[in-house]
């Protein structure tokens, strides 16, 4: 997507560890317009009228369900991670291992919105190890529902998560990938 | 607001302490259309074309803040919670006390994206004792920013916290204020 992949390049930070900041329009800031284009983007990617509801997981996948759910008519259920919460009722959950901050938390979906009728598309802000993605990969199995696609805005294409999931036949659309990038000079490959 | 209303009536369930559940279309769940009602509903009330930004807080503030951000066209800053979080530059932060979790956590925003030339509206899916909002306002003010008002999807009126931010002159908005709710019938009173 070619007016994100020109944002990342303006906005974007390439910081050591490869990290990539894009704070000031996707994960912190939220540019809605360029939200916008991301939900129409993910709609003509995944155009099945199948279909029934998007799943995401807090904080910054949120924003970016909510705005791309307009194009699908369907509701969002977003995952929580923690390990105090008052779901009532049965709950979907699995251990996720986070990289940034070197622990496993637990990602719950309480069970009433997410049935075997379901067919769920996955969004997330970014893709890297793909270790979120596999947990609400997990949940939705769990549920018995059916996975349609896993939509992402930036795919770190040199980590492993990506071709992973493909490899288990699993639809991955990455509106950007980032094949490398440079903490010294700021440069940023897109895979073409 | 009418239809919110209703549909607090409809799926809502009344627990003990004083809960009120809405995760099947407000906070778990999320019903995009209703989401567009409440952002259209924001936008009649707070219509000055001075306001520069929204801020939320994660995570249920999030979808409700980006919706909303599309009838005031402009971007979305969400406030943090955490102790680990790996932002670089200045910040603004503050504690919060939760009453749900019984502990105080800090907020954080990168100074980056608030300035004092922003007008801010703060929007949350919830106001109880007001402590979330307060912080927010705190670092509205750290940032020498305005404050053009704070919306609310659903005001818990017989708590303090609506009350204590109109006395400090604050626009507040609520779309929903409950004055009384009962555990036993599950029956909720509106304020007229």
């Amino acid at each position: 997507m070619k007016l994100l992949e020109e944002r990342i390049r303006r906005d974007g930070r390439v910081k050591a560890g490869n990290v990539l900041k894009v704070d000031s329009f996707l994960n912190h800031q939220l540019d809605i317009a360029l939200y916008n284009e991301i939900g129409k983007e993910f709609r003509r990617l995944f155009p099945s009228d199948r279909i029934t509801k998007i799943l995401t997981i807090e904080a910054s996948g949120i924003g970016i369900a909510c705005i791309a759910a307009q194009y699908f008519q369907v509701p969002v259920v977003f995952a929580k991670k923690s390990r105090s919460i008052n779901l009532d009722g049965g709950v979907y959950t699995t251990g996720v291992r986070s990289f940034t901050h070197n622990r496993i938390y637990d990602i719950i979906v309480s069970a009433k919105f997410l049935s075997k009728d379901d067919h769920v598309l996955i969004i997330d802000d970014f893709l890297a190890n793909g270790c979120a993605v596999s947990g609400l990969i997990e949940l939705v199995k769990s549920a018995g529902a059916g996975i349609e696609g896993v939509g992402i805005v930036i795919e770190k294409g040199f980590q492993e998560g990506g071709r992973r999931l493909r490899e288990q036949g699993i639809h991955v659309e990455s509106l950007a990938v980032v094949d490398a990038m440079n903490a010294a000079t700021g440069e940023i490959t897109f895979r073409r």
